[in-house]
């Protein structure tokens, strides 16, 4: 049922960023800056915040990828993350965008939208919600706002990626990650993470880290994914709670070694 | 000589939040939107930040309450918090004001003052020497700035209740909570708290959540108070210092129940 | 081998610090914000965070220290640390500056080696590519960038020290402080610690508290990164991987008392 091809390559992945330890250039909301660079530290990434429109194109310069997000998003940030962005085109440097509440407000939707536009990404990570809400006007996908099981958004996702040509990762209690028509079902996770805030912004964090030693979007992001759900049930069997689950999770994305990915991870195609 | 019928608010009003799980919206400072964020998710709650200008009348209008916090504030963000708290004024969505080191700067203590001023504040919760800031000029308590225990601010808080117009909950050794001559003491707590940083702004974020539950502002902060103080109690059987307390006072949010409260919460009126 | 009068000295400033409990301004990045809060909170010492123009400067002149720290530095705020650094030097407050990345970006280079030129700087801590970064054209540590060891940077370090006349704290496996030719190594630490974001800033506003108690610089930075080192040491007997460490590290920093200091306290002179 599951591919052990890609739990081989989530291994491998894993022992790339520790090998190589990428720069991962963050533009994130104030709430987890703080949990977002740990997580990278865990997985043996080496994070930078970085968002003065003074810097950000120097600093994307070293990056081996750059995550957007928008968590607390002003017109100043993200006029930085389109500059960095561009930059980070232009060195072919992978980005990856976290629409944070993209259809709850106008000046959210506008933004994640515009970055969509002016930028060529290379994943998209949210829940359903947020992810079809960056379907253009007339979009097949539009009028699909309801949907917000990621069983019922396959269709719709097969579809936005392909009017977006990005790589769709839809998070939820499986999670979907698809282009060019490819999709990967990830069964892993836990259901404290919900209960942990920045879950989601780390995950997009962690895909930003694969992003760095996988060239392949859907297997980066599928593989990120499925690690970081992992690290989720291996931190509930130590905590059963959110605060100490919390720490669990930071520990379980730095003790799980490739051999774990091999034996746990569950993504389905 | 703790009053059983307010223990039995709290246990109601945890259970209603759980069972509606509202949005709260909180704008605070930096060094805290990490842990009210995982505070809120932790009793039931559904938080979000948001502070652009742009944004803050929409955001703000899906929310159960609206959480101010000047504690690393500066003119844009007040400018915003008005623009928000007029937004839930017309919406009749409660507000909390949290005035952190008002009456240690001049810049905190006009702009407590003007939030004060400009819109309709169901709570404000701070220490002792923080609520006193807000008097008026010539106000009956004014020249009471040295009384900084909650024992000898309980006259100054009545009177400076009527003044404001707005219920005042004063934290401390004991909690005070106080509306139209109506006082509740609240005696749960533990020592730890003081030494983890934004357990005040924890407490401010949590009386928000029990004021979308609960259209008393007495009642509200006094059971959220108590909610929040005998988790401090549960967390201190798990944890003798402040790293891991933080942990287990999550942890003690989120597994704490009806019967907890029913059993544990110290409300003297 | 190492100096037991520093061990003292060591034991000696944290008493002064739980005795005092200075305030302690921090203008520093929004990564660490809360790490650093409860950090500085666990020594005994008591942190503020506030960096609006309109305030800092009243602020500082209630602290017995002030840190900057440059982590996601943008113009405005190297404004407002000028601003806050004027008016802590008027009134004899010493300075910290953790110069984060200075170096990488074109920005914070000459944003660092501005505070240096207009501020009086009482010590910089930094790892060593940063603190060299801050050497002035011409200067005879220019072109030693690719020294990144403490042991290689002992004679750099010196020279700049003098060049810049400020102590120096320059951190990694081993620490070292220098001012006037005075050296200091600190071989406490544990290898964990970089595996935490923030602890490098952590370590810079603990030099902060202990620079509001000893006047001299040395000793002070010296000292505080010993006693930070030893609560690495402490948390890793009982965390072994880095989401329960940064808990543990604070419990340590809580729990460790002065005659913990006086055995575990390795500094070389």
């Amino acid at each position: 049922m599951f591919d052990p091809s890609l739990a081989g390559k989530a291994a491998e992945n894993l022992k790339a960023l520790r090998d190589k330890k990428p720069l991962i250039h963050n533009m994130t909301n104030y709430v987890v800056m703080n949990t977002t660079a740990n997580a990278l530290l865990a997985c043996g990434a080496s994070p930078v915040m970085a968002h003065a429109q003074e810097e950000v194109e120097e600093m994307v310069s070293f990056a081996g990828a750059l995550v957007l997000n928008i968590g607390t998003l002003t017109p100043y940030w993200i006029d930085s993350m389109l500059k960095a962005g561009k930059r980070a085109n232009e060195l072919n440097i992978p980005i990856i965008l976290d629409p944070v509440g993209s259809g709850a407000t106008k000046l959210r939707t506008n933004s994640a939208k515009r970055l969509m536009d002016e930028l060529n990404i290379a994943v998209v990570r949210g829940n359903a919600s947020e992810v079809l809400s960056l379907a253009h006007e007339g979009s097949r996908t539009k009028g699909v706002d309801t949907i917000h099981s990621v069983d019922e958004a396959a269709d719709a996702g097969i579809a936005l990626s392909q009017e977006l040509d990005a790589t769709l990762a839809i998070t939820g209690a499986v999670d979907l990650v698809t282009y060019g028509g490819r999709i990967c079902m990830v069964h892993n996770g836990h259901e404290l993470m919900r209960y942990v805030t920045g879950t989601g912004c780390m995950a997009t964090a962690l895909i930003g880290a694969f992003l760095a030693v996988d060239k392949n979007p859907v297997e980066a992001a599928a593989t990120a994914l499925a690690y970081f759900g992992l690290a989720g049930e291996t931190a509930a069997t130590h905590a059963q709670a959110p605060g100490s689950f919390q720490a669990a999770l930071i520990d379980a994305l730095f003790t799980l070694d490739e051999n774990h990915l091999k034996q746990g991870v569950k993504i389905q195609v």
